[in-house]
């Protein structure tokens, strides 16, 4: 008989829904977590930095104030505790999660865990070791921030996204952010809200690369006008220090150019965390850096398995909490019911953007056939009103089916409105279907019936 | 011939969309309004109000902005510039429909219809009268504030919400409101974010009685809390002027008691506006106050239509809105698409309200056997980080088919996110369908997923 009958590495996103739903399910559970429960997610990721950009967007916007009769002379934002206010909110969280767990009687083990063997956990902690069975071992232990591998990249004031959410002790003149991606828009939209020099150094041709191409030559206009200096195309070739901050290297275009900064911020991406885990001589296969699963999130070792960060190269917090929430139900011997082919990705600049499903690029790549509806908010009441910037909204239809198969929106609350979208490509819906809801007035997402007339009006006239 | 194969009167939402639609499907189309283009909802309604909202929630978040890092400590607001931000959008949006007009090579005819007989309106303005004839008549003429006939409405500080969109030339120490209906209760947040003493009288027994009794319950805890005194089954017996404003005397329970404002709000309704339209002996059909219609939006008077406030005791923008498109296509030989049953209401006071299909208590009244899903967000990451006060969501779907058949949302972000449960309702969808969709942490819909799970387990468990 095993001590438990899932052992579960790491209580972030999807370590915590797995727990919670395994034991609602009946099993008997534990958790072992390290650090805080939580995990990156609530402590050292995306609800910290939508923390910090509550604060910075509302200095930003008091400051702007005057075009809409608010004046604030005196206004000042204090870092500390702008950072303090980001503690409470994540202790608030992992506080939370600690008392979910205590209600469904799972014991949170703290220490690091170590897998000895199928079935069996070393957890190393403050109060010793102990080792614990399980009939199944979940690694849920996420990804850390990587560094690029270039000289001047270990100055002391090059930071990893996790550091500099520890909270600077100053308010920098001027930082420079290596990478266009996620969490170097967030940071620069926040560090910029604040009146700090900001850099972007993109790789590639344009920021949020990953996304459709208007998204992230949209956002370099906004962030242009907001004083950001934006270089895509730039390749980073090493850090120095100066006299008054680090001068960071890149060509463009073939051509040598420098961008200065009090601090940089290294943010080009997360790797799967799993060093230390396995003892030696149990190698567990992988794909890359991740760690290689199967449909049912089995690893090549018996009874492990694995969910989020550690095992994807999607890096989400609401994937690896589906993923959680799927293994708990199967292993549970229940049909897992969310779609795990359609994933909502979202930004937290301002106008917010989420997208879902295909890019107009993809279908292309992909030949599938596409219309695509848009819609630009200039006369959207709400988006008058909020002054965001150019905000607009897409959504792509299979050109035979009339089914709806992706979406673009950048726009305020945008993050709210993508399920609309989402739960549509899930079930296999048109633009018509989704057409038969009167959207309110005023709101954001009446520019979503404007774009769906626009898709259903071309798939109608072909 | 006719010179027109539509004329419309009225340049509101209802107006302004049956016109530019009937255009675009080829109809000879003119358009007259006494006032501004955009109609009430624009210049004298919703989104006056959220533009005043906007202001004051910017002046009351930078007010409270220490605890989020940011001080404001010579905050002021201007009253003068805020309406006069409120005029820029108005005038904005009431441009836009102008120009939406000109493309669409709409004459816009200024000055107040008379309907002398069918197919015949005169049409009297700045430049002197002229007639004009058109195959069908379409009545968009909104409604108008009505005042209470008691002693002392017409007091000089007593206002409607119109007047008192004029702009007052001074921020008001007090403000009594009678009504808390929407109207009333946006104005009562706008003036308190403020900081200026206001009271809501409301004669029935909760705030918003026309919606689920949690929502005014809770919205009045959370505005006790901002020192809005709020008084329920108050019935107001006349207002008096005191030398230091005017006093509201009302009974409470059987209780004398008053309230005393520097002005005083009057908002209790409002009644379609047909007054002078017609001409002697032409005397439409009538429905308590509104033009009697039929499902095709025929007045009794033949060729003459009706759609919007002034046909319809649902008297909200995007309802008129989508009448007005279901007149045009309906005129033009065409299906209407849009599900006219599903109707979905917002509230922009803070936490949002948006509200579609029926409560629990409906329910109820008409046998119809329901489950009920609900999530209150306390643990979500998105209303921890804003704080916006109790914040809730209740899911209602028929307990025997499972279908989805209404829902209360009470959080930030609601209007743009009601639309998700509309389009179930309008296509018969159950919580499972919608539960298909992974929703994007952090954001305030992870908090539908929880509404619909809790919703689909009680459906399943029966």
């Amino acid at each position: 008989m095993f001590d438990y009958d899932l052992l579960v590495i790491g209580a972030g996103p999807g370590g915590q829904t797995a727990a919670l739903r395994a034991a609602k399910l009946g099993k008997r559970v534990a958790v072992v977590e390290a650090r805080e429960p939580g995990g990156t997610c609530v402590n050292r990721g995306c609800v910290s930095t939508k923390t910090l950009l509550h604060s910075s967007e509302l200095y930003r916007s008091a400051r702007e104030g005057v075009a809409v009769g608010v004046h604030a002379e005196g206004l000042r934002a204090d870092l500390g505790e702008i950072f303090q206010n980001k503690l409470r909110v994540a202790q608030t969280l992992s506080a939370g999660v600690e008392t979910m767990f205590k209600s469904a009687k799972i014991p949170l083990l703290r220490g690091r865990a170590k897998i000895l063997e199928p079935h069996r956990v070393r957890v190393t902690g403050p109060e010793g070791e102990i080792e614990v069975t399980a009939e199944a071992i979940l690694i849920a232990t996420g990804a850390e921030p990587i560094r690029l591998p270039l000289p001047g990249m270990d100055l002391p004031n090059v930071l990893t996204s996790e550091e500099l959410l520890q909270g600077p002790d100053h308010l920098y003149r001027s930082l420079v952010i290596i990478g266009g991606g996620v969490i170097g828009i967030e940071f620069a939209c926040f560090f910029s809200d604040l009146g700090v020099d900001v850099t972007v150094l993109e790789g590639l041709d344009r920021l949020l690369p990953m996304l459709d191409r208007e998204l992230g030559q949209n956002l370099a206009l906004i962030l242009k006008k907001k004083n950001v200096r934006v270089c895509t195309g730039a390749l980073v070739e090493r850090a120095e220090q100066t006299e008054t901050g680090i001068r960071v290297h890149f060509t463009m275009k073939g051509k040598p150019d420098f961008a200065e900064g009090e601090a940089v911020l290294c943010a080009v991406g997360r790797r799967a965390a799993w060093e230390g885990l396995f003892a030696e001589g149990l190698t567990p296969e992988l794909e890359g850096r991740i760690l290689k699963v199967n449909e049912r999130y089995e690893t090549s070792i018996p009874g492990v398995y694995a969910i989020g960060d550690v095992a994807s190269n999607t890096q989400l917090a609401h994937v690896a909490s589906a993923q959680g929430q799927a293994f708990a139900e199967l292993f549970c011997g229940q049909e897992s019911r969310v779609d795990m082919r359609v994933v909502p990705s979202c930004v937290y600049c301002r106008p917010e953007i989420a997208v879902v499903g295909l890019t107009d690029a993809e279908a292309k790549a992909r030949s599938i056939p596409v219309k695509t509806g848009k819609c630009v908010l200039g006369g959207n009441a709400r988006t008058l009103i909020e002054d965001p910037g150019r905000s607009f909204m897409k959504v792509l239809a299979h050109a035979e089916t009339g089914k709806i198969l992706g979406a673009q929106l950048m726009c305020l609350n945008a993050p709210d409105m993508i399920s609309q979208i989402s739960q549509a490509i899930a079930n296999g819906m048109t633009p018509r279907q989704l057409l038969l809801a009167m959207r309110p007035h005023p709101s954001f997402e009446e520019a979503l019936t404007e774009a769906l007339e626009d898709l259903a009006a071309k798939l109608e006239k072909q």
